[in-house]
């Protein structure tokens, strides 16, 4: 149900309006121009801006402006006698106040961080489940964002299924190892994954400016002994070490490492500190791979302290009580934070069976985009009511 | 030819060395043990590092160190006796001295700043010679990244050709819009881009955490009148704003603006500034689209700023004497850097004819790297000497 404007005052910037709820607004005339969304100032099927804001005057004021008979503002514009009509319940979504974010996006994730105490209760569903419940998929990969890890059961073992699964989410994001990947033991490897030897806790991609925010690997096939999995939560950690040593935390924020990946055809680097945090001091972001990063570049009196610090770092993120091992079987797929949540594995013996993971990688801006789509068909079918 | 070790001494921290050229360089134990080279320490295929930094002590010295026959630095490490080589130029090459460098990148940019006058200066190949000579490949990949734009005539004018190209770097970058992508007149477009509409400069994708690096469009068809294509040169023209107007553009490097592309299928959101600064205060990138851009949200005493500071940069944006202006024709390629270079067209009558064009986009990450392989190649078959 609507709210309607009760009141409307016209001053010499700004409008200022009260909603039957009692809630106030504020809304400047340049703004209210700007922002117009008939189909003449906002393209009908685009829903992108066409109104150039540089073909009125910025000090414009409307010539008229009244409250309608649906409770709405309506404005007429002087020159040109341009109608514009804003709803009581945009106006309330859109108003403005406060000071400026200096947040990156608009919606707060909570986080939930994790250590090996909480196995049982990492989020997990059924493929066939999420394939055919946008309830329960959306409430899956909201899970899956707050902890940065989730799991799927009785995915189809089908090596096509990995990127026909994630496209269901959204576009893959492509790299020098492909679209999607094979994670198996072969010769001439270029890529310590592609062995069979144990992989320390490390983040993907470090050597990329923008390290994909998610990783799904699949389980074809498992037969081989060894070659547990491995997931650490990457924030968890970076806060101990924040507590435990402030000063190897504050360094690891400053000291940019260079990590870099070369072969045949990629030679592909990039300089980042391991720990980044956000304006608000808060971590947004690890990059940690001992297999990628070059040599140290620092000051020679700094270097003492530059290793202690990655040292330690290291050596909490292979405590066991951060560690969640468990075995991949064929038809499990996990999906991490990339940009939050290290992965490993210990060794496995390629002699005694096969081990065969299927992988794909996908931006944040992508899994994002799929909760907002699926928060807005739960909620437009929850308008409609129950079919009965 | 290598230089050779000349002295070498050391101390309780790090190795001191003299080369026979007169350079100097100080290099810490711990250091030196990290980035031992030897089969064992670094995978010999991928090259990734398998030494692991906590199995030796924090304050480990070499047991021996000594000049060998080949004027390398030779250490014998501790307990198990492990030997490591390192080699004269490695050293020289990865020396560490001086201030931190925050950059992000190991190499600089030197950048060509440009306005409408350097029309015909515009980098521009053909598309057989750049396939055919990798030298001259590089010249154009290197000139594109200095100036953010380049052309490439005689393209085939297959719309498979776009991706083809765009692969002969390295992997395009998927997105909302699919890999690559036709820029035709549709029905019920799902962005203006889709219309014969005038399209604003603007750059790419700004609702994107990264919008992608680069971008190609590749003209297969043009037959319609109008269609100019125009660029803009965003680092040129924010420097511009920043001497002329300097509190427009603190205000444009401050308050971050919501950009939003919404379908059927999509809603990606990102919020960040209008222009963004490094840490040396240079400017690193534009994201600027009236389409995509939303409502302000700043608090009320600051909009008529922010509005002025915006109308004032989209006025700088359009004046003649910054636009490149030509017209793509059938086998003409365009290449800019989509997070520096606005592009924008005019109308045109989708009645008079046919126009189509094919686009894709790339990281920057993709660039570099094959910047960096051609580079190499070049050096390779310059040191391989002249096949006569």
């Amino acid at each position: 149900m609507s709210s309607r404007i009760t009141d409307l005052k016209t001053g010499p910037e700004s409008v200022q309006l009260r909603l039957a709820d009692g809630s106030y607004g504020e809304f400047h005339h340049i703004w209210l121009r700007d922002n117009c969304g008939c189909q003449k100032c906002r393209h009908p099927h685009t829903q992108e801006r066409l109104f150039d804001l540089l073909t009125v005057p910025e000090d414009i004021q409307p010539a008229h402006a009244e409250i309608d008979g649906n409770g709405a503002l309506k404005l007429i514009w002087p020159g040109d006698g341009h109608v514009s009509v804003f709803q009581p319940d945009w106006l309330r979504a859109t108003c403005y106040a406060g000071d400026v974010s200096t947040e990156t996006t608009t919606e707060t994730i909570s986080r939930v961080l994790w250590d090996a105490s909480k196995i049982a209760d990492i989020p997990e569903a059924k493929y066939g489940q999420v394939c055919a419940d946008n309830g329960l998929f959306l409430d899956w990969l909201t899970a899956l964002r707050e902890w940065g890890v989730a799991l799927l059961r009785y995915v189809p073992t089908d090596k096509h299924e990995t990127l026909r699964f994630a496209e269901r989410i959204g576009p893959a994001r492509k790299t020098n190892f492909g679209t999607d990947w094979d994670v198996i033991s072969m010769m001439n490897p270029n890529s310590n994954a592609y062995t069979d030897l144990p992989l320390m806790s490390h983040t993907d991609l470090p050597n990329w400016e923008i390290p994909p925010g998610y990783q799904l690997l699949h389980c074809l096939i498992n037969e081989a002994g060894g070659g547990e999995s491995i997931l650490v939560d990457g924030f968890r950690v970076a806060n101990e070490l924040r507590t435990t040593a402030p000063d190897s935390f504050d360094l690891l924020t400053q000291i940019p490492l260079d990590f870099r990946f070369r072969d045949v055809d990629n030679d592909i680097h990039y300089r980042s500190p391991a720990i980044r945090l956000g304006s608000d001091g808060e971590i947004t972001e690890i990059r940690f791979s001992i297999a990628l990063m070059g040599a140290l570049s620092v000051p020679g009196h700094l270097m003492a302290a530059v290793y202690r610090a990655h040292r330690r770092f290291a050596a909490l993120l292979r405590q066991r009580r951060f560690e969640l091992r468990f075995r991949l079987n064929a038809g499990d797929m996990m999906l991490f934070d990339n940009r939050r949540v290290l992965h490993g594995r210990t060794a496995f013996d390629a002699s005694t069976g096969h081990r065969h993971l299927r992988g794909t990688f996908m931006d944040y801006d992508v899994l994002d985009s799929r909760i907002r789509i699926l928060r807005q068909a739960m909620a437009d079918s929850a308008a409609a009511g129950p079919k009965s």
